[in-house]
């Protein structure tokens, strides 16, 4: 079979080009272009344009077909109205790769939506594919390859892929003067073809790729970005910008590549999940970038600090705390070597460590500190603030590294604050040329350290997994049988609902279908009459509660159709008659359900996402969660680590821990829970929803007390067996 | 009376300058303070050292008393031990300031700070002043006064205060280095004798300084820091980036400057009330004094985005409304004129304006867009976002901007992403330089702006307070009657209680001192007896609340000590035997109170902070809100409309709004409570404590149910009359 890197290899080399809408005209982006191509040296460039028999030089042909050599990939600088008939004439060439740098498609409307999609249908019938419109193209140096502007032709091992043609264009040239070079970049515009997901799972193939980074704004099929991403990340970092999260931004990008962002919570949850470094500025992704290209990931969140600055160390103390870093104290060991390497007045040689004055005046302070704390078992990362000019400290922190080479154990980060009439930006350069991520602000740094902190634990416990499931579906080849039964049980349900034409479970229904799956539900019986009623009370116990179980009884508890803390069978009595009275035309059917007791109440769930499809949600509960949400989603299915995690998430947490007498909630209980709500996703995607809520701590245990399953169309199965 | 300018401003404009310990080795801190003076051209520097009789060129002294001349200033470069000596002569010299910059002080120990503490004692008698010790000293480039380091000696605008050298060093080196000026910098140390807050009252009444920057650790006393704060903002903007804010920066804060920071989420509150611009990274500092110091503030939040890049412009468009600034729709005159004026392929003339490769083809559209948004009546200040080169955006702007003066109406921010190998230090220079905050990343334009909005609205409303307050007090002259009948019925309960030599006041007491002021408070009646039991229940009418009513009954619902709902009176009987019987020794008290009903709890209160003296709280109650605190401070008193910014800051506040049926809380009403709670820490600075919990929201009106009020030492009055 062939892989998607068979598959899209051959884009990043084609051995000729032609360009269709040339032009030597300055202020043209035909002239653009062509200057790029030029500048890059790239051999074969053929001009096309039907009024000029030479550009630039070069001969020039009036069209695709015209051109007696072989095209390997063309690019579409016409006019809008143009590129439908440059598409048609590079299918009949024969041309693999078309790039539509052209505009004025789907971003625009109707109308240019109708006139992509015919390009795109052009191509699918003829063989070839397409990139765009509405972007700059594809670089890949050791190709000779360019973009639209002028990026260097270093080949390196960074990949990007970009729904923006300016974040592609303005960070390669950015990068690449830093001395970080790309292998290959991609800007995708308005994927009427080919789209970001395509490109993600080439690079994370690639092996001439290390490091991914991308800029997103809408993900056309969710789930299987979300798939390709977890999988990529496994193997490399993925940074990545997103736009259009708010529904002013969303605005903002319809006009600009013509995709819809995803709801965020979502979006939240699926980022951490699939492992993805996700920052929120142009500038964090280069921070980023520096980071996680230049060293080895941490084995911890612990940092050491060596500071010439004082107050910038204070600061960034602080800042490093707040992340949820570990600013630890040293060892004895260290602390007496950094006491013998260091003069004292003025200076600390606690974490963080205050080199005072005394570092302006002897720069090797900060080596020996950055070597000793190199060399602390107490500490998984390094950043050194400092003064003193750029090149001194390079050299200094070179040395520190000593040889240390990509198998070196601890990253190491350098806050570059010389000041002076030298900028940062030229200091921070001698820095990253040499290896060593470098910044201008502290803050930053500290940042880049975390998320390289973030990524190195998701890929420890991934990997984990990965080798869990692994030895698992070796061991069994197959679902296990409860599983399987479960799931029998489940569609007897859904198929009994699905049949009486009902879109909704009833609460007792979908009690029973989560009971199926071994979470942990009241007891409850379901009642017709008043002898079932006495009947279920007394094999129940009181207290009970006593709900309306017919299937559309929503909003039961301000319409008075649920009653609590029923104590004896005359209150029961009193309460069935007139709930089960309240029905329209029919009597009943009410629930007798056992009074859980707890003050601490979650919500668990399920929702069909349009993006991503099934994903799970935990959240804090109470009568005010509609108004305050405080939840968490993931991708269906979870494991329990990553269930927990999304419990950690919560940001009134501290709720479910031991608390004036009450117990400290059982959180791998909660866990469980939520993953086995994920499996139900994935067995049942015609469930649209499930509602559990609330879901009672009562001791330490949850309990689901009331529940709501709603059904959807019939989809594809979405998650992973 | 001398005003503190009139104490301070001899300090930046002394005429002859004593080193002590000057020195012409390099790699000594007096060889640098020499070389200091010599690049400012500070005429009359006096080394003293009693080595040598020349230095670099200059007649040096063996002491400073040996100078045949008046010295103005000395500067103490000696080693620990020489410090006091040193101070004892310049005392005797008649210096008036002295500089200290040797460290060794209170910093390093207890030794240390006996020694600085004697400093302190010597000049107070002599009638110096001190800077230090463990500082950089005082820089005034109109004096030709330098710092440590070498900075510009151009005379600016900017004033600086810092407990950090090498912030206040930096700093100045950096801005200088962009054309932003200095009128006064000083670098205040260890504080022994004058401190930050001296000099930011001074900088308050500088005419020559217009923005102010600070950098703070410790602050030694806080109401009179708070105070002085919020005055100088009334006048001029303060930004602050504070160290020591977690109890791991606090730790680096003592061994850096000796000083402890206060309270996190009281130095929140007070920050926000004195209306400074506070901010998390020394690039943040340089980021808002660019925006503050350049343009004017704008007078709402509306910002209009401008961008050659559209992924960036979705970016920063999340990242504005995220933060809480609106991207309005334009008028259709602006829309109009915006559509005359682009080209329309690709682009969009909604906000945010995206200009689309068209920008770079013909980058006037930059300033026919942002000449459009200056005239727009929904924006309130304009953001451009460009990927031309730095030089003819600036241009570009400057036409824009027209010939806006200092009165420009709205702010102009630039975001320069040009790329390339010219770093973009350089490139946000030449706009800064021709008056234009220019940033290399959106995000930390975007930010700048929304700082200068933040402020505005600060200054805005603070203005009208102050015009408030002075037109009552020209009204009545005094306190209003009712206070002070309010003042005496809380004294009486104070002194009855402290009579008796109780630290609290009982649950009733508590109460009674809370209605004094108006506050909304439950309606109970205390009783003894069974027979008054019966007269409570009657009078205040059935279900009541019973709960114990002695001064020192804590976690009473814990303790069984409260009974709730109690419906008739035989339940009464046995819930008041119950709890009166379970006092040691004696019967009850015991509280009678009607049942308030509402399923909304607040909290409220007063707290007396070591630092800045009576402090009012609020924030969301509940069983829980002990875990997960959601509060707000302020010092206090505080207006009406500070208390609605203050319910405004918390998390969970959407409870507060209608909901299910609910009607929305009367905010005015709490907030008008959180004032009185100021008024009584006002009038009553030996309150140590109360405590409102649970402050329920009935209906929509909120009503204290239970409080706590303890007393501390008396103290002298800290708030405003």
């Amino acid at each position: 079979m062939k892989t998607i890197f068979d598959e899209l290899d051959p884009i990043f080399h084609p051995r000729s080009v032609a360009i269709i809408g040339a032009s030597a005209k300055p202020g043209k982006v035909g002239r653009l272009f062509m200057d790029s191509f030029i500048y890059s040296g790239f051999r074969e460039v053929y001009p096309v344009n039907p009024g000029n028999r030479e550009i630039l030089g070069l001969p020039a042909y009036p069209s695709v077909l015209s051109i007696p050599y072989p095209v390997d990939m063309a690019i579409v600088v016409t006019p809008t109205a143009a590129a439908l008939p440059a598409v048609r004439e590079c299918v009949a060439k024969g041309v693999r790769t078309i790039v539509i740098n052209t505009a004025g498609f789907a971003e625009s409307g109707d109308e240019g939506k109708a006139l992509q999609e015919e390009m795109a249908a052009t191509v699918r019938a003829g063989g070839a594919r397409i990139i765009g419109p509405n972007c700059i193209g594809v670089y890949c140096p050791a190709s000779r390859l360019p973009f639209l502007l002028k990026p260097g032709m270093t080949p390196g091992a960074v990949g990007l892929v970009s729904q923006s043609g300016f974040f592609a264009d303005h960070l390669t040239q950015l990068a690449t003067a830093n001395g970080i070079a790309f292998s290959k970049a991609v800007s995708c515009g308005n994927e009427c073809d080919l789209n970001a997901t395509d490109f993600l799972r080439y690079l994370g193939e690639d092996p001439d790729t290390r490091t991914i980074v991308a800029y997103l704004e809408g993900i056309k099929d969710g789930r299987t970005f979300y798939d390709a991403a977890r999988e990529v990340s496994l193997k490399k970092p993925i940074i990545l910008l997103r736009g259009g999260l708010t529904e002013g931004g969303a605005r903002a990008a319809v006009s600009h590549t013509g995709a819809l962002a995803g709801a965020r919570a979502v979006w939240g949850g699926v980022v951490r999940h699939a492992g993805i470094i996700a920052v929120r500025s142009f500038e964090e992704v280069l921070d980023c970038l520096y980071a996680f290209h230049l060293q080895p990931l941490p084995k911890g969140n612990r940092i050491g600090i060596i500071s010439g600055p004082g107050g910038i160390a204070v600061t960034t103390t602080d800042a490093c705390l707040e992340m949820g870093m570990s600013v630890p104290q040293f060892s004895q060991a260290t602390a007496g070597k950094l006491r013998a390497s260091m003069p004292l007045v003025g200076g600390s040689v606690a974490n963080p460590i205050d080199l005072s004055l005394a570092s302006i005046l002897g720069p090797h302070v900060h080596r020996d500190a950055a070597r000793i704390l190199l060399e602390e078992k107490n500490v998984d990362m390094v950043l050194v603030i400092s003064a003193i000019e750029a090149e001194p400290l390079r050299d200094l922190m070179l040395e520190a590294a000593g040889g240390r080479g990509a198998e070196a154990e601890k990253p190491i980060a350098a806050v570059v604050m010389t000041g002076g009439s030298d900028p940062s930006g030229h200091d921070c350069r001698l820095l990253i040329d040499a290896g060593i991520p470098a910044y201008p602000d502290a803050l930053r740094a500290a940042k880049a350290l975390f998320r390289m902190a973030e990524y190195g634990r998701f890929k420890k416990r991934a990997t984990e997994e990965m080798t869990r499931i692994t030895r698992k579906s070796r061991a069994t080849g197959r679902r296990p049988a409860g599983r399987a039964d479960a799931a029998r049980q489940a569609r007897a349900i859904i198929e009994k609902a699905a049949g009486e034409g009902r879109r909704r479970l009833s609460g007792h229904e979908s009690v029973q279908l989560l009971r199926a799956y071994a979470i942990p539900v009241a007891r409850e019986v379901e009642v017709h009459s008043l002898r079932r009623l006495r009947q279920a009370c007394a094999e129940i116990g009181f207290p009970v509660a006593i709900k309306a179980a017919w299937p559309d009884a929503s909003h039961k508890t301000d319409r008075g159709l649920v009653r609590l803390d029923v104590r004896t069978m005359r209150e029961a009595l009193a309460a069935f008659t007139r709930i089960a009275g309240a029905r329209k035309g029919i009597w009943g059917p009410v629930l007798v359900q056992e009074m859980v007791g707890g003050s601490r109440e979650l919500i668990a769930g399920l929702i069909s996402d349009p993006q991503f499809g099934p994903c799970v949600m935990v959240g804090m509960g109470g009568v005010f969660s509609e108004v305050v949400a405080d939840r968490s989603f993931r991708a269906a299915p979870v494991d329990a680590a990553e269930a927990l995690d999304m419990i950690g998430e919560l940001e009134r947490r501290a709720v479910l821990g031991p608390f004036r007498g009450m117990p400290a909630c059982d959180l791998k209980k909660v866990a469980d829970l939520v993953v086995r709500l994920g499996t139900i996703g994935c067995d049942h995607p015609d469930i649209a929803e499930i509602d559990i809520n609330p879901l009672i701590v009562s001791g330490a245990v949850p309990i689901a007390v009331d529940a709501i399953i709603a059904l959807g169309k019939r989809q594809a199965s979405a998650g992973r067996p």
